[in-house]
């Protein structure tokens, strides 16, 4: 097995490679595909998932991928004790399409399921969040932390809108946000789970949640980046955190019961 | 009169003297002072409102100014036919204290009550957006243009959940944002709303509206670059843009009448 660091630096290679094509593809016209009535899959979504793992392949030829493009062809693979490359090549597609700054790759790499390289790259900002299992979380290159906020009242909240539009997710989602914004300072929505569990590890943002977003390529890279910078990923109920469920919340060690209790009651 | 030339490059003058401060202040621990529950100053406001404003007032004596921080001490001036700066030294003070990049300096020139210049600077991303009444909309000298969609469908929404947490004001936001969430492709919330109106201008974002803003400082800057990037500044619903009413919703000239129809649902 390669040591976490080598394992670290191709994932790395592999995002700034899909990077450099999303960065072009980014200020240019682009073809896009539908998939549903508000999710977008471009080439660059599709050129940047070969690219990743055809380099990934290469490198670790006995490992397993997971990715969402592949998945939409074969239906997601179960996740097992192997390790497994979860791979969103384009996170933020339809920020990419509108031209919104909020576009990254997200890499993570599972071994016994556990989340244990991270690597979210925003070729646009420049920013390239890394995290190794146990050696920490860094923002180019510069270690990071979650914040230090106590108070719900003085944390901002970073959620999406997601791309169901049935009555029930739609109702459910503004009424979480209407019992919330009593409850905290105020309300972000980017348009990227995996730069928002990001924006929790810098201590940019305190609290996130999302419920029914794509797959496990949302939060696989995020997830261990947040929890090296002593930040916690679980449930949005407050249980432990399970990568395959679709459903996250993160935030610093000390606004999880808080914001759990809120969370629930909706 | 100096001519809108000259005026340009003054106004960017100065803010990018704020900018300067601003940028230096982010990456610092801030010094913060609570003004109502969700809304901060900053010493790097109070420092830039006073940079912004003396250095106006030293190229342009007999000009009147209306900014935040002054109106928050002696009340908000009339905006009378008297060219009249209209300056927000830091929208997206939140952001500012929690070190997320959407933060700028906005500062506006109306001329008749018409705002004739706008420049609106982002110091974090380096974004600086100008525009001059008749002379077209730029983002870092190059010239933008407001989105070409025409579907709601296909658009991209961004709005605010503003700072008030009373209970008819916060239903009154999310019920609207429930009902758009049926027409609009997603939402954005990014919290600074000058940003807001340069993401219409430079086609971003396809529609923008937010009631019950802080005041005139937060769209001056950026009702004359939509304009001028070929976009619509008005009422939410539908009738004039008035700078001092603390309405305002911006898109491109395909989408406002849809717009309108659903805003005006709520």
């Amino acid at each position: 097995m390669a040591s976490p660091s080598e394992l670290l630096a191709v994932a790395v290679e592999a995002a700034k490679s899909a990077g450099d094509i999303i960065r072009k593809g980014f200020y240019q016209t682009k073809h896009v595909e539908h998939k549903g009535q508000v999710d977008l899959v471009t080439e660059t979504d599709k050129t940047c998932e070969d690219l990743i793992f055809h380099f990934l392949r290469k490198h670790y030829p006995d490992h397993k991928f997971i990715g969402e493009e592949t998945s939409a062809a074969h239906g997601t693979s179960e996740l097992t004790d192997h390790p497994t490359w979860i791979v969103d090549p384009l996170d933020g597609t339809t920020n990419f399409v509108h031209g919104f700054p909020f576009v990254c790759v997200s890499i993570g790499l599972t071994i016994g399921k556990v989340p244990t390289i991270g690597v979210v790259y925003n070729p646009i900002m420049n920013e390239l969040f890394t995290g190794v299992r146990g050696q920490g979380a860094f923002l180019n290159g510069s270690p990071i932390k979650a914040s230090s906020q106590t108070e719900l009242v003085k944390s901002l909240l970073v959620t999406e809108a997601g791309t169901n539009r049935d009555v029930s997710t739609v109702d459910a989602t503004t009424n979480r946000i209407n019992n919330l914004l009593f409850k905290v300072r105020s309300i972000r929505m980017c348009g990227s789970l995996a730069l928002n569990l990001c924006g929790i590890a810098c201590g940019r943002l305190d609290l996130c949640y999302e419920i029914g977003f794509g797959g496990p390529w949302d939060v696989a890279g995020g997830a261990v980046i947040v929890q090296e910078a002593g930040g916690l990923v679980f449930d949005p109920d407050g249980g432990e955190f399970d990568i395959m469920s679709r459903r996250v919340a993160a935030s610093n060690i000390h606004l999880k019961d808080a914001f759990v209790k809120e969370l629930k009651r909706n």
